[in-house]
C-alpha cells in the first residue's frame, strides 16, 4: 500500500489558510504553524541589531544618516570595507570573506575555552545543510559496493537522511533512548554498527547536539565515549551543532565536539576527523531565510581538504548577507556598545520564552492521557510520544495514512494547529510521535497547548 | 609537467593589493580587477531602487519612516506580506515564494511575446549556477558506461565544465567560430557530436547566449538550427541566458530559447526539452553577492520534474533576499512610479557605459600588433586573441606556465591589471586569449586600456 506522505499536511494547511482568508467558518481564526523550527514564522521578532546592520550594508546611505545607532553604522562601514568594491553585491572568496572567516575562527576558539581553530578549516555556505551535503559527498562513495553507511540518530533531522540516500549512501539508525530523556548510549552505537555488517560499509557518525527533534543535550562524558567509539571504529564524526544557543535545562550546558575532542588531548585530538556545523537559522537570530551556515573541519587529510575546496568553489560563494549574519551572530554587541541594551533585552526575552515554553509543554502534555513527553533540555522542538488507541490506528490504515500523520491531519483540520508527524524523522515501527517548534511567543504556545489539549481529549474519546 | 593554474594570479593580486596598502612602490597606485563579470567589484554602483527595497524588507522600520520613496515602501510592505510571519528570515517553499515565482513567470511571458510560461516549471536558487548543477545532476548518470556527454561551447564559462566533470560526465567541446565573431555554427555541432562516438553518450547541449566569454548574440536563425539539431539528435537544451540584459551591438537583439522554441510551433515546441537560466548577478543589477538565479523547465517528463523537486528541496529554499532581488529585476519600477526617473537614469548610464567600453576595446586592441579582437555584441566580457611571439611561449614553458597565464601574470605584476587567461575557458591548443569584464566605469576602462597598451607594446618588444 502506498502511504500518503506529510506533504498532504502542508498542502492542506495552505488551503485552510486560504479558506480563512475567504472567511469560511472554522472553529479557529488562524492556523498556528509550528511545523519547522522557523522562529519568525512562529512569531518571534528578528533581532534589531542584526537587521539594522544588514540594512545599512545593503543601503549605505543609512551609514551616513543618523536613523541607526552609531555602532550599527560603524559595523556596517567596516564590513563594507571588507567587501570587494565596497559592495555586498560582489562575489567573495569561496570560503567566505577572509576577515569574517577569521572572526568566526576567533569566536570558536573563545567558545571552546581556547582550543585552537584555524580559519583555513572553515567554510561558509548558504545554510549549514548545504555544507553538510558537500562533506557527505566526499564521504559517500556512490559507486561503492557494499554501499557507504552513515550512522544517524533516530529520531533524526529528516533532510540529512534524505541527503545520504540521494548521494547513494545507506543510513544506519542508532536509537536514542526515549526513556532516558533521549540520551545517546554508546552500547546502542555498537549495536547499530554491528547491524550494518554485510549490508554496508559505515564510514561516519552523524550526531545532532543539542538534539533535533529529541531535546537532549549531550554531556562531556557521553561525547568522550562517542569520540572514543569513533576513533576505535575508524569513523569520522559529523557534529550538527546548529542549536548550540538553545539550551533550556538548568543543568545542561552546550559543549562542542571540537572542544571535547581537543581537551581529550593526543592521540585522539590529532586523529579523529571531525566536521562541525553551525547556522544563522537557529538560536536567537532565527534567520533561516538568509541561508547562512558554516562548517569547521578538523584533522582532515590535505587531499580531502583540496577536494572540499573544489566542491565549495562550484557555487562561487555563500550569499554575502548570510556571511555577514554569521559575523553578527558570532560577534554580537558587547556591554558598553550603544546597541547592547536592546540586543541583550531581545535575546534575554527569547531565552525566557524558550524556558517558559518547554516547562509548559512538559506539564500540559504529561497531564493528558495518551501523551508522554520527555523534558526538553535543548534545541528547538518538543517530540512527545503519542499512545494511540487501536481504533485510531485502524482508521488511519483505512485512510492510507500512518497513524501519526492521521493524527496531525485531524489536529490541523479541527484545531488549526500544524505540527509534524514523527514518521518524518525516520522510521521506528510501533511508536508514534509529533514534533513541534517551541521557539514561539508564550501566548502562541499557550493557545496551541489549549487547542491541542481539547482536540486530543476529544480524539481519544472518539477512538476509545 | 604540472602546470601552474590561474589561482596563482588571484593569490598574487591579493599580495600586490597588500603591498600597495603598505605603500610599497609600484608603477601603479591600484590594481584594476576585471577578472570576473562582477560589476560592483569593477566599480559599477548598485541600483538604488533594488537596494532600498531590500533594506526596507530587512528592517521594516524603514517602511514606516519617510527616508525612502513611497513606491519603495509599498513594494517592501507587499513583499513582506508574502513572507511567512512577515519576515525575510523565514524559510519559503522549495521553488521560492509562490507570488514571486508567479510574477517571474509573467515577466517571461511578456518578454517572450506571449509564449506561455507555467509557474510550476520555475525554481529559484542561490545563483543560477546552482540550478544548472541540479539539472545536470539529473541528466548526468555518474555510473553510466560509456559516460554521459554534454556538448559545451569553446570558449565556455569554466565552472560549467568543471561541474560536468565533477558529476562524472564528459564535456564534448564545440568550437565557436572566432573569425565569424564567435558565431555558433551548426556544422560544428555535428562535428562535435560525431567526435563523441564511442567515447561517451551525449544527452544534452549547453549554450550560452549572449556569450561568455565570447560576446556573440545568437540570431533567431541560429537558434532555430540549434533547436532542430537538438530535436533530431534527441538532446535536451540548457540555455544559459544570464546576460540577457547585456546586448551592445546595434543590430543584435536578445531572443530567449524558450521564445524561439515556442514560436517554432508543434511538434518541436511540444517535445524539445529545455532548461533556461537567468540570474540577478549580471545585467544592470550585478548583484552576484546576493546569489539569486532561477531556471525555467520546458517539456520535461513529470517523473523527472518530481526528481528535480526533491533535489531542490534538500536545500530548503533560496535566500529570501535573492528571491526578492529576482522579483525586482523582473518587475522594475514603471513610468509614473516615484522611483522610475532615478532607476531609468541609472540603468541608462550602465547601458551607455557598456556600449562605450566595447567600442573602445575594439578600437584600441585592434590597433595593437599581436592582438585581435572580435566585436563584443553582448555579454559581460571581451575575449581578444593574443598572437604571442615564440620567445614568450618559450619563456612561459620555462616558468611552467601556459603562455596566456604567463602574459596575465606579467600584466598584473607590471601594470596592476588583473584579467583572466583564456586557458581557464576550456582547452584549445595553439590559440591564446585573455578575458576581461567590460562592465566598468568608462574611466576605469580607459585607464585599463592605457596600461594594457603600454605593457603590451613593451612585452612584444621584450620577446621579439
Ligand atoms: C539539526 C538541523 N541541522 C541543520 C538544519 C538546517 O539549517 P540551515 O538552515 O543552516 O541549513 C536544521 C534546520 O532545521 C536542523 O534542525
Ligand atoms: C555564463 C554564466 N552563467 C552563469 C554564471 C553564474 O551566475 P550566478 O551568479 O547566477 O550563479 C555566470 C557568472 O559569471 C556566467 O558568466
Amino acid at each position: 500500500m502506498k502511504k500518503l506522505d506529510s506533504t498532504v499536511l502542508a498542502r492542506r494547511a495552505n488551503q485552510i489558510k486560504e479558506e480563512l482568508r475567504q472567511k469560511l467558518r472554522k472553529p479557529y481564526k488562524q492556523v498556528i504553524d509550528l511545523y519547522s523550527a522557523d522562529t519568525h514564522t512562529a512569531g518571534v521578532k528578528p533581532l534589531s541589531f542584526v537587521r539594522q546592520v544588514l540594512a545599512a550594508c545593503l543601503y549605505p546611505d543609512l551609514v551616513k544618516s543618523n536613523t541607526l545607532p552609531v555602532d550599527v553604522r560603524q559595523r556596517a562601514q567596516s564590513l563594507l570595507g571588507e567587501c570587494a568594491g565596497g559592495s555586498v553585491g560582489s562575489y567573495t572568496a569561496t570560503a567566505g570573506i577572509p576577515e569574517i572567516v577569521h572572526r568566526i575562527s576567533e569566536f570558536i576558539t573563545k567558545r571552546d575555552g581556547g582550543a585552537p581553530s584555524d580559519p583555513e578549516n572553515i567554510y561558509i555556505s548558504p545554510g549549514s545543510q548545504w555544507s553538510l551535503r558537500n562533506i557527505l559527498k566526499v564521504l559517500v562513495n556512490s559507486q561503492a559496493s557494499p554501499r557507504t553507511g552513515v550512522l544517524t540518530p533516530w529520531p533524526c533531522y529528516p533532510i540529512t537522511n534524505f541527503t545520504i540516500k540521494e548521494l547513494g549512501g545507506v543510513t544506519v539508525p542508532y536509537y536514542l533512548s526515549e526513556e532516558q530523556g533521549w540520551e545517546l548510549q554508546v552500547e546502542e552505537l555498537h549495536r547499530a554498527l554491528d547491524s550494518a555488517k554485510g549490508l554496508c560499509n559505515p564510514v561516519t557518525l552523524y550526531v545532532i547536539n543539542p538534539g533535533n527533534p529529541a531535546g537532549y543535550v549531550q554531556s562531556r562524558k557521553t561525547m568522550q565515549e562517542v569520540i572514543r567509539f569513533a576513533s576505535e571504529k575508524r569513523l569520522s564524526l559529523l557534529a550538527d551543532e546548529v542549536y548550540q544557543e538553545c539550551v533550556h535545562g538548568e543543568k545542561s550546558e552546550f559543549l562542542s565536539y571540537k572542544r571535547v575532542l581537543s581537551e581529550m588531548g593526543p592521540p585522539l585530538s590529532d586523529t579523529v576527523e571531525l566536521a562541525s556545523f553551525h547556522s544563522a537559522s537557529k538560536g536567537f537570530m532565527g534567520e533561516c531565510g538568509l541561508r547562512g551556515g558554516y562548517v569547521e573541519l578538523v584533522n582532515l587529510d590535505p587531499d580531502v581538504m583540496k577536494c572540499i575546496y573544489k566542491l565549495f568553489s562550484t557555487d562561487s560563494c555563500a550569499p554575502v548577507l548570510s556571511q555577514i549574519a554569521l559575523d553578527l551572530m558570532t560577534n554580537p554587541p558587547q556591554p558598553g556598545d550603544p546597541s547592547y541594551p536592546l540586543y541583550s533585552e531581545e535575546t534575554q526575552h527569547i531565552k525566557t520564552m524558550m524556558v517558559h515554553n518547554v516547562k509548559r509543554v512538559f506539564e500540559v502534555l504529561n497531564s493528558l492521557p495518551g501523551f508522554s513527553c520527555q523534558p526538553v533540555e535543548g534545541g528547538g522542538f518538543a517530540f512527545p510520544r503519542l499512545h494511540l488507541p487501536p481504533k485510531a490506528i485502524q482508521k488511519a490504515k483505512e485512510m492510507e495514512m500512518k497513524p501519526d500523520l492521521f493524527y496531525c491531519m485531524r489536529l490541523l483540520e479541527e484545531a488549526g494547529v500544524l505540527v509534524q508527524p514523527g514518521m518524518e524523522n525516520g522510521p521506528k515501527e510501533g511508536t508514534h510521535h509529533i514534533r513541534f517548534c517551541i521557539i514561539t511567543p508564550e501566548d502562541t504556545m499557550e493557545e496551541m497547548l489549549s487547542r491541542l489539549s481539547s482536540f486530543h481529549t476529544q480524539f481519544m474519546k472518539d477512538f476509545s
